[in-house]
């Protein structure tokens, strides 16, 4: 990470060095490509975690008693796909990136390809505390690093002009009600872990409640 | 997903808010991209599922053995392949996108990254009712979810003109016939679960026989 | 595959359905993309077949007793990375595609994906006739759908009018050394199961020797 | 490899063979994508040295036992990350491309391959001086190869002229500091295994030194 930062700053000795998305379309590409791969690897690993020994005698039941790890597919194949769109559109509204964003964006990927862990974790230890707290945590890293990528890029104007303006209610009500909804279900998993998966499945219509009340939107 | 589905209906506030494909090309090629990474890799999944334990006496006979563990091998890999490039047809046919139609894609990809899970079933438990079933129902999912991006590409009105009025048989006929041959595989994989494979084999006579019926083609 | 087929077909009603490369860019990138990430994968894999258990007692000998290992990984990287660069060189040459050589590209990406399976015989069942031959058979599968592709390119007409010049002289040796010297190593394998990779690792030369007679080059 | 060699060479029969970029973007890309593929699935594929296997009794001291494993999962997906971005700017400053390039890039992308596997060991047998020797020899083996396609691309002139100037500088620093630091810990995880890792912490300090010295930067 040292190596990208030092360049980075190596290429910043001139005001304005962030590259120009049209100037440099091929990079920026590649920066989409590579994130792209991530997100398709890990949201097709989710399936190794299904994984049924041969020989079983009862494969019926064996496929009966996989509800836990078909949920925690299904969970994360919702929460892997959601991140993509997120980050989807976040990059389409940049006009420039920089060094420094690459290096978080590399720090976001981290922790969007341990989803597969977590997952696992999830679906072969249901109900367990220690499971349910790993995937928690899990979703506040990567929430709270997707969350600085956005802060960064505003701050460091590499958003579109019209972007900025439009993406402004949305930000906040996605940058806060996703990690502050996972961070509170830490406690909650210690109380009652079994129930803990059914808060996040609130998620969609606890930020559709707080996205509506932003003016700007 | 409830994330997407918020922010198109944000974006969706005017008319005429599914984004052009010309006007938002690089958008348009990550959701095609992304697609592509999730096929690829589920296929090169169906790999692992062969594997054979080092240290085995004889592995002439080992190798011999997984009869079963190779036509599920190349049937999956037929199956994905021809799911891939239906994809690639019916993207290529598309004029527009919107988010529901990301959302559907996701829930078809779902379904698709699920092929190697069932794929090592019926490869490892040849001939047993649950697996043929499992395989079955993955089917008769992916070609449903297929059928209904299709329908909502249709009826959104997100298809290229030429490519609606030219489509419109074929689309019955896979629609159809695809998912109801799958579906009429489950009870004979309670008889007769050995035979029932052999049956899918019949898919490409059948779509022949059906597609050729529709005048419109 | 059948349907893919039939809908070939169905667009092959009038003459000259090829698809032209230059009008349909994105379709074209799209098969060029998913067969890279088939590559991309299968090469990726083969990192798995080294895996090494937690919790052994004497981790250096381990390591040190895994020499077939490592070299079927750097073969099986070198087979790989060259079939890549061929499928590179040949897709760069194609004027236009259809839709009976993505069929046939499938079928050569089935043998592609394959190689992990081959490779992790030949490491862990090093000096075995059945690893050997296996390997040896998945080479002669690769080398001769890739060389159906080519003859089929080739008589459908689909190659840049350049490429066609140039290319006869490489494609007659290629296509007939490759798969001849995989097929010749079988009785080998029988025999002397230990030296038939070393006789592999000739191949380049008599490559260079029989592609070099060739004037047309 | 010998094919691709091979085929080079029949392509450099005339001078100023390398492939203009600007002239084949569609081929130059395709390495390009490969290379991020490869890169991408090898970053994605460390989750898997986490796994933890179900049925455990205690998972929450399971997960606390795993720091070594996550430490390596952190240096290594920090590692690849950064190789990909050194990749990615090398890539960027190309003007021209040919033969010998890509297979030294394939060669590298072998050794990048590796790096699950290495580090799946350093984090199983943490304090190991096999492991740490492991892990160290392949970063020494992946920085060297990085270095020869700097230097054979310098001096092939296949660099973007700008950018030949200005990298003078960062690839001395690079190219000795890094393989020199890893080849520098060889001996001392003979004597001092546990700690090895956390001079290649250092890395970013010591290049940033060494780099900052370089006038032409």
């Amino acid at each position: 990470v040292g190596v990208s930062v030092r360049v980075a700053a190596g290429e910043t000795v001139e005001a304005g060095s962030a590259r120009d998305r049209k100037g440099s379309e091929i990079e920026f590409s590649r920066v989409v490509a590579f994130s792209d791969g991530v997100f398709a690897i890990a949201i097709t690993l989710l399936v190794l975690a299904l994984e049924i020994p041969a020989g079983l005698d009862d494969l019926g039941k064996a496929i009966g008693d996989r509800g836990d790890e078909f949920f925690a597919y299904g969970l994360s194949f919702a929460v892997i796909g959601s991140l993509w769109i997120a980050h989807h559109r976040f990059f389409a509204n940049l006009a420039r990136f920089d060094g420094p964003l690459m290096v978080l964006n590399l720090v976001y990927l981290a922790f969007v390809a341990l989803i597969p862990f977590s997952s696992s974790l999830l679906g072969s230890y249901a109900g367990e505390t220690p499971a349910v707290i790993t995937y928690a945590i899990n979703m506040v890293a990567v929430s709270l690093v997707f969350t600085a990528q956005n802060v960064y890029a505003y701050r460091s104007d590499l958003l579109d002009e019209a972007a900025e303006a439009r993406r402004a209610g949305p930000l906040v009500a996605e940058s806060f009600v996703i990690p502050g909804v996972f961070a509170a279900s830490i406690p909650l998993a210690i109380v009652s872990p079994d129930n803990t998966p059914y808060l996040w499945l609130l998620m969609p219509i606890l930020l559709r409640y707080f996205g509506a009340k932003h003016p700007g939107r």
